[in-house]
């Protein structure tokens, strides 16, 4: 394999950034401050992180420019050091080789629809009537049911099941393990037994999502759960159905959003949250991590439940105490009220 | 495809429920009722959605005696309206044709049972001593270790992976990506590091239940790990070895259930829910979301923890006083002690 | 299949166990001291099971010299009786039987380096650049992508991804539907959309780990995802990227770490603890179930967040008055101040 080098000024051009410092320098990678060599690049934007600058080895670093006075080699200077290196780390990025074609180990059904310039990985499946557009990826063990679309550029990495009606729009990322358009849970309590209600919707999921290894995105009922463009989805995170979800809205690892909420644009859910069925949330709302949500979130801001961690002896006495809180308040109120009578 | 098409007063006598209206209007689906149109049939259950029956323009809706009065359109008149949905919505889902027989790319040892009439997707494997009753339809790339067995007229919709020792009762259905048999997590601390137990149990599901995608199902270390007959398991479950789980028990999502733990019959676990190992809860016991059981359940009812969700600055102040709750519950008494001594 | 038999006084000769009662009694299985027959090998551990001693019907107990009298039968008595019981169960242990060679179902690139001893099973796809080292075993539908490796001996169940830039140390068993090596969740937020920050590590796994089945581990960003030897993961475990798990340590199903946390050695953390990002946690700390670790922990022991389950009517009042903690704090420290003022 060929090396991926840029010199220092070529990055700043690319980029439109600043750089100070010797723009001749050849970059053919990037690297943690504490780790990065003479020929690779680093970046600082946790200030967490400063105190690693003076004496970092990187040929170069992208930092702020309160930073560039301290930085002891070439720099590049920008508004946001994060995003700038997000997008100059793409550049070093090597993604696996995907040729065109079938392999021939997939079994596709006559009645697909196959882009020429797709790439179909071994043990592939694609069922009768799904559709897979122009320059889209499904790595091994990928399984398109049937009125399943993979939009155009979409990256399938490996076993993906796409159970059925499922619609991936463009430049979507799906990990290995994810599971999309499988059967709601829907039952109905008849005397003795359950009845199951046929899950009979799909999913729609928008341009520049990201969805995680082993998650979960149910079909609808009978309307389409559905996920707006570049919303992005950790590992394990479970979506019931007919759960919509506001366009750039990211959710962590484990985080669960029951049956038919609604999510708003631009939210943060955080690790192993849980969203109740049939809420809403408003805008740029921000769940802290294994929060409950038990109420519809109409105000943008920041919200949790939970207690905090203790030393568990210290934690059994106080746990215990909250059995009997609204005790505690009444109680509390009864002397206050003495103290008032007297 | 042809249509499926019912009149209402078929789907009257099918179901025994009495209509009102037009009995020869045609039905081809079913729909929600702000959505449904005058070919399809939409239900009124909860009475939150009572207010859209006015408008609705579905050819027939499902509901309560009490709400015909309000109907615009015709109408079916059940007991309980979900449950008659339910039924009703089954006959117009189209599940995907199964072939009976073994397609070619699948691996069925020439020491497993299949029934001719089952149905073996792209890329199964069947082990040995595996056997494959009447009716079952494996989707695409399930695996099916030694000594499985696959009940009559089960459903595995794809990449199941049942590893050993486990059986599966009649029609039951599993979601893409469960686990069902793989080990138990069990460990024995030698000095200074960990010593396996061999999990030498199986798995046995009874008839009619439902395993949800990405569901994992441990088998037991001696004895079996059992879920009883139409025992309802949601997406991301976990149930660790030798869990017991009482016939008609329903998981939502993320629920969890640790070793050798029983769980009655009729009872609920809310989503990400956590029962800890070598509990027992009693029959028609109710766990709400995200509420860890830690202690044996001896009656039925509804059982909670955790606090309330709040605006995170307010929060914090709550949370940082469940630290001293003990002292504050001593604070309190010494206050009444004082006031009773005066 | 051949009977597996060992007489009592080989198996106390072999483990090194003094035994007790008749040596030449005929052992052929193990079960609990419940359910085992007389030629079945059962333990005594948990003392909570004692009563159970008088009644066995096993061939042979395994147990500690104290409950060595109340023995009804032959005995092995050992230092630590449940470690003992795993050694010797393992024996009775079947695996299935791995034929050396690559099934010819599987897909292997020209490029890849498979060890003549080991077995690919069917519809294995193995990358370019991939190794496989001596004995290890590959169940059926495994996908080892490009740079990845897995050591001698090492047995991935079946249904296991590692996507790129994993390294399995020796002896390491990984469970179905495990996905090593999928990309870490790195985001930058450029004004009003996502941009991806590329995943460029990988994920290093020490010798003799156990990875349960739907576990993910993501690989680094920039430096190694790391598990030290002997880390035992349960089902259903999400461990982000650039993550550090010491030696020894054990987590219970659904627990998850976030980015760039580092957990000591031999710590345990329950079934669904959850550990944020970037905190520390020393040596041997235990985390109980559904705990959230918020913040570092220096000093090795026991730590619980939560609060205990309860009916849930008495519940919703205590946790109501939740929200109102700091308040009454405040108005106890009032009352106080008043009195000492009187």
């Amino acid at each position: 394999m060929s090396k991926i080098q840029y010199s220092v000024a070529e990055l700043a051009e690319r980029f439109s950034l600043e750089f100070r410092g010797d723009g001749t320098r050849i970059i053919d990678g990037v690297g943690t401050l504490a780790g990065a060599g003479p020929s690779q690049l680093s970046f600082l934007s946790n200030s967490k992180y400063a105190v690693q600058l003076g004496n970092t080895r990187a040929g170069v670093v992208v930092l702020h420019q309160d930073a560039a006075e301290a930085c002891p080699t070439a720099a590049l200077v920008a508004r946001d050091p994060y995003v700038a290196y997000a997008h100059i780390a793409a550049l070093f990025e090597r993604l696996p080789a995907a040729v065109p074609g079938i392999h021939p180990s997939a079994v596709v059904a006559a009645g697909a629809r196959v882009h020429p310039s797709a790439s179909i990985g071994p043990c592939c499946v694609v069922d009768d009537g799904a559709v897979i557009e122009e320059g889209v990826v499904l790595g091994p063990h990928c399984i398109i049911g049937a009125e399943c679309v993979v939009g155009a550029q979409s990256r399938l990495v490996a076993r993906v099941t796409l159970v059925t009606r499922v619609t991936l729009g463009k430049r979507v990322l799906v990990h290995p393990g994810a599971v999309i358009g499988s059967d709601g849970f829907g039952l109905a309590f008849d005397r003795d037994h359950w009845v199951k209600l046929p899950q009979l919707g799909g999913v729609r999921i928008g341009d520049d999502c990201e969805i995680g290894a082993n998650t979960t995105i149910d079909r609808g009922a009978l309307d389409d759960t559905v996920l707006e463009e570049d919303v992005r989805l950790d590992n394990q995170i479970q979506i019931a159905h007919n759960v919509y979800v506001g366009a750039h809205t990211a959710m962590a690892g484990c985080a669960a959003v029951a049956g038919s909420a609604k999510i708003g644009r631009y939210c943060m859910i955080g690790g192993n949250a849980g969203v109740l069925g049939h809420l809403e949330l408003a805008d740029r709302v921000t769940i802290t991590a294994k929060s409950l949500v038990t109420h519809s979130i109409r105000e943008a801001g920041e919200y949790s439940s939970g207690v905090p961690l203790q030393e568990n002896r210290q934690w059994r006495r106080n746990a215990a105490r909250f059995k009997h809180l609204d005790e505690y308040a009444r109680r509390l109120s009864a002397l206050e009220k003495d103290k008032n009578d007297d």
